[in-house]
């Protein structure tokens, strides 16, 4: 099965949101992306649709925003 | 293990997210409740910290809201 892909910035509540998706869906099936550290993957994560994170991309390519840490503008700056 | 609970209200993006949710962690480790026509279960949404639908409550306790359907005080309405 192709990962989901979980992108977040490192604030606290992607942190505790990364913790909940590992746990529910298992560590091997998702790759994690701090875009808040690798910004040249913030391209990435806007054109697969993502408008905040923590947010979750699964393997059919729909988009789960996941409570609320900051938006991609907040990342960006 | 201890099932996650979805609640929704019916709604759209609820529909979307709990397909979703059921492709990630599996129908068998969900319960889903649709509290735009189970209204005696509001309380209980309300008790476990939901403030909008489409969300998740893991086996923690932990609270996902995902994307955004509708409040809780428009499912009240």
């Amino acid at each position: 099965m192709k990962k989901s892909v979980f992108y977040h910035a490192g604030c606290p509540v992607c942190i505790s949101a990364e913790q909940d998706i590992i746990e529910l869906i298992g560590a091997n099936n998702v790759d994690i992306v701090n875009i808040g550290k690798e910004k040249n993957r913030i391209d990435e994560a806007e054109k697969a649709g993502i408008q905040s994170v923590p947010a979750l991309v699964t393997p059919n390519g729909n988009v789960l925003h996941i409570n609320f840490g900051a938006s991609l503008e907040d990342v960006k700056a």
